[in-house]
């Protein structure tokens, strides 16, 4: 089968042919249809989660998977009601099924959790072999390509969401913020607008070009940070709200400059839910955080609960799409073109 | 002024003039507005709640009130940031301030709580004398006649629904009824969109007449259960959902029929809200409340917080209403219409 | 091997010989060292579950098992830790693997659940196959005698806990009661003190026989409440504690009359959660638990998740137990007693 | 009166003599007995909290506050059942009474909140006026000297250690940390113990010498960190607990080198709470955050429910103090020996 492998950290992609896996009795053989691309697959290739696990190459990357089941083992159980031919998408997280967090069925914090695109099997490539507890069937009317970022982009930040929403940080007289309107805070703002109980929402990114698409996902306000001191950017946000700080704020960055305006615009009790990865520093004043009483939520991908959450919305179409697709022959110039920050929405790999 | 007071249990109003009440140093004097009719005026009357407290006649009724600030006694806070001509509305459950229930802002549930309505001064009058921190400010744009509803039937339900959502039963994947398209009901279903995470909301009614308020405020499904069985209508149910069983409910009737009705509804971890007062039992078989993990929640009216979101919700035009207006000199014609279920929506007494 | 079916209802339990069960590839062989014995045997076997759910004959009875690994089936995943030999017991409700409620880790609720010693397979026997996923190892230091009713009486009863916890109900300045004082209520007063952060509590049981037991266990108080009102029950209960209401109660119980005493003494937010089964139906007044904002919670058994706390409790030696030994060719005289309410503690077969 | 104030940043207190102050007619005057002496006493003096308010001189300090009841404002409500000679706590964080934060009994986190201690009035004098709903009644046999630091020290570690238990973070199976055994780690070790619902517990300090009170006070388990990196305190952890991490983290000292510690050591869905604010700095690596799940809270003081629920623990003798008493003329030196962490346990000033 095609594969794009990755066979040293900091190279491009290496497009090959490869024999197609082998699946255990429990596990499922999925044909992949479309694959989206993130940034943490450039990160990947440029090694920094090597500080916390350097993953042996070759590596074929890859983890927003839809596809349809090709083959099933034996032993897949028949009460999982599943079938050769069903549209199918991948959850991410493969946990051991026995410590304390896959018990409550977060899999994906599991401390042996594999990752599909993170090892020898992956997106990238035409075939997956997945364990079947981890194959969610889905409505034969979604596209491929829209499915495929439900998986990561529209998971981690529906997760985060529900983290705020959880803790009571929503509510019709709140005020929230995403921050990052790209591959993943598309779907935040959605979202932010589906869980916030009438909670006014504002995007935030560093310019304008990727705001415009915020506001057709029906946020009630933008605000554009670049050149902007945290006070600018607090007189603009009363302006345009009646209030100088954010009830919650749903951190699609990561970068060390966004947590600390984040937080230094974050109101008493306020959470902030940390999905984005773009840096690894958090560096602050403590004082406030205590003061204020202000909760640090770390959110990571999410579950088969929360997927299957996802696939409901779907279903109902209650989530809408930013898709520039890639042909599998492209995917090391859109991997440059993602390390640039160029794609508006989500690119999604398709054969 | 003018007021209409219940001198004995069980008979007609007297609209009779007294003199305006007057007002401690820490109370405000209300001049009203628009006043709400609720059921639990006529229950008031019929003496439904004599078992629970024999409130001493005479009492003025109408606990759903909106007004303005007539005037201030010389102790209200500065900081409170009213004046007179601001456009209030009362917030029910007027406690004591000091037992558990008040420190955490629920003065509504206070064992030694006061309700306007239920004992000597109410809103069937011109005035009405209000402890400081019951008054709530609002967005002067907003009509009484609207506002006054949210006081109760757009409060209580607001309050009933978030315990829903606190307790994590509304989701995508979740399917909820709303019990009774009556006064509270109208609301009620609003809010199941607002608060359900993308839920598909069910309206749930004796007959077809006031279904179709619930069809106007934009639930997916509505089911009229006179003539059926429960087994008819879980079919019904499986034909318009896919599934047999509700995930929640809010039951805005209290019917002991709707009570059996609807917990032989509810699916596994169910949960099902009571705010309707229409019967007064319960009861229904334990097993199936214990092997399929079902939770009962008697909720009750709403606390300053609660009624501070509905009027962030409506100063959004967030809140739709069907309102139906009375004059002062019609309350008792209309309390006979409200006893014999005749009135659609909200029936608001004005001057 | 030995086993113990109930091939009528309504009828003895025979004591024969029949073949080792068979074991699919990812069961376990389990040779049974105790199985706890349940009132719910006893109803099992009175036809109580029929209107439910009716389970063919033949029946192996028993569902609190603790016991030794036998064999494994090759596809017992090699992380879970297991070896022959290895001192386990059997958590209950092995559910689909599929369901939003296993996906939560709530197999227990699984629609498709199968229990031990409710059908084919089960604790009154010398060998059981179980899913691997359901073994639990534990502290080889334990007694199986102990062990086993952990699985049911020392599970179902801190679950039950947990939810009131969970829910806010406990805390220094609240009186917590729990109703009977059998098999299941020594755990539920041990876990009130564990859980309950300086609660008081109350055991209350029929009559004072039963709750030396509660009293041994570290209870504040004990109120037999036969032949008393709820009005001498109340009074009794100011007279201990300064409060003549509960602000939780386990019931261990669930008969109707405990049910009505307990709702009637049950204060403002108070939370009621039941785990016991000896009637079949709810019947209280529905205004009081709507105007005092009340919660009644079903609580079921226990999902993995509990019981791998409470063994972590049991190896710290925080529990205690009060066994009744019985022989297997004792089971029919032992249920016997069961029936008639006459055992203190729980009873346990061993061979 | 004797009052000890602060006239000017950085310098010592004046012990003078100055009128004793008025009060409002919905005040009470009180007597103190016993005031507290806290860490933040000598920040505030050395001039910590000037970047986030700077408050005008003259200052009295002393915010733990026991006393009796002097004198009552005409307005103090009848129901609150206060009486002159009533002996009384101060609960701090008086709020406006109106904001969101207030409305749910956080008037702790008010905007607008005035702290006793920290402005004209304090705790460091003969009489205090207070709002007569920030007076909290206790039980006469308790000593003035253990109530005073249960309104911060003692009620500071409550809240934190409650928003663990309420987030889930206790149980039987997590081993929890106290950092610093200072004022404020001598009463969360014993919140540990009656929240932790079976959880293990382990006091971490700098060195040896302060452990001794946790001892003393049931910790499980003790770390002296002082010249050990992450690796040696994590290989000590294991070796005591069996585990290599911390569950949750209890931070009562706030140190920059505390908090880097702690998050290194903190497992998968972990919480850090921090009530500690000897640095103001946080500075750690983002990526373990999210991928763990960790939640980071600020936990500031406490709210009247929260002391309520203290005063019953205190009530129940279910509370231990290490007091060091000092005298009104001996506040200087004392402050001095706090400023160099010479204070075993709290010390106390009394007249």
């Amino acid at each position: 089968m095609k594969a794009a492998r990755m066979h040293e950290y900091g190279k491009a992609l290496v497009l090959e042919d490869i024999a197609v896996p082998d699946i255990a009795p429990d596990e499922i053989l999925v044909k992949i249809e479309a694959c989206g691309m993130c940034r943490s697959d450039v990160q990947l290739i440029d090694g920094y989660f090597r500080a916390y696990a350097d993953i042996p190459t070759p590596i074929i990357l890859g983890h927003e998977i839809a596809g349809v089941i090709h083959r099933m083992g034996d032993l897949v159980p028949r009460n999982a009601g599943l079938s050769e031919g069903d549209h199918v998408v991948v959850a991410p997280g493969w946990g051991d099924g026995i410590c304390r967090h896959c018990q409550v069925g977060n899999t994906h914090i599991c401390p042996n959790v594999r990752w599909p695109g993170f090892g020898p099997v992956g997106g990238f490539a035409e075939f997956i072999p997945v364990p079947s507890r981890y194959i969610i069937k889905v409505d034969p009317r979604l596209k491929f390509e829209d499915l495929a970022p439900l998986t990561d982009a529209g998971l981690t930040t529906y997760r985060g969401m529900k983290k705020l929403r959880d803790a009571g940080a929503l509510g019709p007289d709140r005020v929230i913020a995403v921050f990052g309107i790209g591959g993943l805070g598309g779907y935040a703002v959605q979202y932010a607008k589906l869980l916030g109980g009438g909670a006014r929402v504002v995007a935030v990114a560093r310019n304008e070009d990727k705001l415009a698409i915020a506001r057709d996902y029906g946020v009630d306000h933008t605000i554009a940070v670049e050149g902007k001191s945290p006070a600018d950017v607090a007189r603009e946000l009363d302006g345009l709200t009646g209030q100088n700080h954010f009830d919650a704020i749903v951190d699609c960055v990561g970068a060390p400059e966004f947590i600390q305006l984040g937080m230094s615009l974050l109101g008493t009790s306020g959470h902030y839910v940390d999905v984005g990865l773009v840096g690894d520093r958090i560096d602050v004043p403590l004082f406030p955080r205590v003061s204020r009483e202000q909760t640090f939520h770390g959110s990571f991908w999410g579950n088969n609960d929360d997927l299957m959450e996802v696939m409901a919305l779907a279903a109902q179409g209650k989530v809408r799409h930013t898709i520039q697709s890639v042909k599998f022959d492209d995917l090391n110039p859109a991997l440059e073109q993602l390390r640039a920050g160029k794609i508006i929405g989500r690119a999604v790999m398709t054969f």
